[in-house]
């Protein structure tokens, strides 16, 4: 990630602006606020503004006039009930507002979470940053072979250098056929005097979907794991999961106790459907229980099994 | 609106924590943060907490790297064209969270405005207030003869008397008796220790619908718009104007520009249909044009008639 | 429930248009279109559109061109692999719209649904029927003690006489003056002649939130599972759990592959956390493991021990 | 557009399939389901489902129990009152379901409709289809000059022929590359038996923006409406508007009395600002009012005059 000076100095500018305020503030969060934290080779995360914290989700829970904090513990406790319990509302009370920058093809499939507000960089009314997204050799997998949606084996050596050439070529090559068709280059400067330049409307879809772009993103608390549980799970892109683990760490930073329940309820636990609970109860009592007799299929006796550590059963 | 002393102490407790932020700041909104703003006889309005200015419309609709602001024209002129030109997504990136207290009737018109956040207090889990609308003599209207969803004259007198008194014995018995079913009084005492309370979850049925709730209510700068766009409007119900009316001050006072474009473009503007458009034009001609010939209905005429003031074509 | 003539006569039209339609039907739910399903003492839920079957969440996953069917087990199996990694989107391709009848109190819990359409009758507009909600003796639960969102014994005797006669008289009383506010009797007829009535929207706040409304609502396959799993489950108030067991069994005619991937996955799992499932895992491999040193609280234990039948273990 | 006989086959047995059916059902809109209407060079509308008509709307707006109807003309009036005021929620209670195949530029513009439902061909699970979209030469604009977001004059002769040469060139190299990459043909057939495939989800990006996508879309009637509003609107980039004009057309099949009044008060009308209106007041009187006097911008005021159609004020 490489920002102009102008860029540099205007966070800068943001990062040195201090106003007193009766709202609830996060210090841990404040530390980081308007900074670029590198995603994958162009990309970025920037927290530029949050409202509320831990204790916010407590307030509106009760309804109070107050802070509605009476102690930590007592807060800590109701916010593992509220998330152990799926209690949405309490959760929707904190909003956080990001800086983005990430290759179109994440862009994509980011934006299919539909209960956040966007405002992405326009490349009807200004031309895109000439930069794309190109996968380090330990990024660059094969199809898998059992997972049609997953990736495999890393593709090495001759094949791996042949892989990353082409979609370098074809990266620069389409931008530079970009800066042609606009008849002007990145830096804003005419190529031809005596030429008009396509609209840029137009010109843009000759990019590869590798080309960067950014936006605005925010979302309230409740939608941030919900967009968190699926995108920084290990089904998820290993591209779009960068940036989510980045943000499970502003998490972290913002709302502690929340990030906590977080971990234990949604990310590490597991479910177990009404079918798999009578296989665990079977267990228990040292009942026979194997695939046939289950009800279960292969592929869910098997998630079962994994979940609960019984290497030995695994068919 | 009477609070009780607790309640005085948590809110001053709130307005009293000063905390450093880099975020943007709002002097004119943190001078009223947390305070309780009268509405209707026991209800009230109070803002909590706020994210965003004006510059942070104007800086994601640019999806820049800093304040989004060169100088304050510029950032007027843009966001009064994107109010113009309906752009929602940059008035989206401005967050504002309430605590309102209301009466239950004027909070089931409220929740049809789906797209915010809220946490209602709850009368499953706890008691209800004893407090209970009553309109003032002045807003003791009459239902309108030509509008079935309006208000005509005010009723007076012997019959008003009668109203007011109804209101209030049936609001003060079936609270009364919300008390007796629940075997305990609003401050907790039980009445008769040999008897069981029914359910909260079951009394409250018996409550009238002008008994007061509260809820913590958030939304963005785009949606308080449309709210009070059409409940500020002189057709919504008395009642939730006066708090439409108390928000409106906080919209101006949080962010002034869009204040002004709103109120120019939303609030005072009219809009013309096709045969309406094509009627002032006719008009301005110096043509013949009135009802019949119009294509428009008899109320459509009048509407438009009024909006232009000229009162003589009013048929 | 009882209907009008008039109500009769129109739901008995709407039964009997038919039309041909090259669109996917239903011929289970076909049979119950429009019919109006009793719901406690005066409500009900009538079926009253629908878009989609089972097939069409298979068509629009596969974004296939043709139906997406190719036969009944593989749609089965691919809905039952959506249902259990929590694929939103397929289901969301299928729409529902009911016509339902239910008392205000239990109206307010249901709107806290945002995800859907509705239209209400309008109190505004019109004079709410005289019908009030009124438990039978076995469903007047009292307070529940351990729980304060719950209910506990029944209550019996004397004082369930007592309570529903409160409930009997306070919901006529009140209905009666909103009358004689009105001046106006439910059947349209004026009361005085010489009297003004008062506003139909200030009048209504003297009702109780027993009083019966209506609404038109209209919701999509995956929020309303989300709807039933909430409010079909034992922890729901017994008054709303009425309606989510007959529309239970709407989805059951509606989409039967879906519901039975959906009692199995979402109403009779269960969820583990990832202290959870670590006590499993110790379980299982006959380590001992309890309350103490298992990292849950006392709440979490019992509530899992509970999941998994081992009665002894609860403490 | 240009099917396989496979796909053909696919819509003509979804076209020949007929049920009997209670729904209220839409003869015109019928008689084109399920066929693709070709959008573009290779792209189309398919209309695959429905729920409701215009009497759906009626009939939710006054929660009648059966159809809804008086006579046409009643029905009528009553869409274009709820249209010219606003009233959102009765539009809300139909429902349509379109496939789509768009180029992916277009498509990401597309998205930006946050409340409709959607399901996408999957570039992670499936390869896409070699067809990329190029513009007609009459389609090949250059950039305005006095609009940053708008097209210019067409291009023409030799550079026209070098743009559209630089596209197709471009289009076709990073999709032969993309196979190359992928180890394996559109066709399905393995390139190299000795090579691993890149995982679909990387090779992907290699792709430009003008390769087509397809998905499912499903949205209610109220923001269809707003969808076309937008996007049927001359200042719409042309490729969205080709969809958005065929999808008027679906409209007015489905909805033909909302189609009408969409057109008058939304498509053809305009809004005035409280500026504006004073400025008409004053011109109806004869008063002098000019740019200056008027507190208008010169655009604002352009724009009004413009609506109005008098040419000779326009500055």
């Amino acid at each position: 990630m490489k920002l102009t000076k102008e860029q540099i100095e205007e966070i800068r500018d943001q990062q040195s602006q201090i106003a007193q305020t009766k709202r609830v503030t996060v210090t841990e969060l404040e530390k980081i606020l308007y900074e670029a934290i590198p995603a994958l080779d162009h990309g970025f995360v920037r927290v530029i503004d949050y409202m509320g914290d831990d204790t916010s989700i407590v307030q509106s829970a009760r309804v109070s006039y107050g802070k509605g904090t009476k102690k930590v513990s007592t807060d800590s406790g109701l916010i593992k009930y509220l998330m152990r319990h799926w209690h949405s509302t309490p959760f929707e009370m904190c909003e956080i507002k990001y800086h983005i920058k990430l290759p179109i093809f994440i862009a994509r499939q980011w934006i299919r979470h539909r209960t956040a507000n966007v405002n992405e960089y326009s490349a009807r009314y200004s031309i895109l940053d000439k930069e794309f997204y190109l996968p380090t050799s330990e990024n660059l997998a094969a199809q898998s072979i059992s997972n049609r949606q997953g990736r495999g084996d890393v593709i090495e050596g001759e094949q791996a250098k042949e892989v990353l050439e082409i979609l370098k070529n074809d990266a620069e090559r389409t931008y530079s056929n970009y800066e042609t068709m606009l008849n002007q280059k990145y830096d804003g400067s005419t190529i031809d005097e005596n030429k008009k330049g396509l609209a840029r409307e137009l010109a843009r879809m000759n990019l590869t979907l590798n080309t960067y772009t950014q936006w605005y993103w925010k979302t309230d608390l409740l939608n941030l794991m919900n967009f968190l549980r699926l995108r920084a799970d290990h089904h998820a892109q290993y591209e779009i999961r960068v940036y989510a683990d980045i943000m499970l760490d502003t998490l972290k930073r913002w709302v502690p106790i929340t990030y906590d329940a977080f971990m234990d309820y949604r990310v590490g636990g597991t479910e177990v459907s009404a079918k798999g609970k009578i296989v665990i109860q079977k267990l228990l009592k040292g009942e026979e229980v194997n695939l046939d007799n289950s009800g279960l299929s292969k592929r869910e006796w098997n998630e079962l099994m994994e979940a609960l550590e019984i290497k030995d059963r695994i068919v």
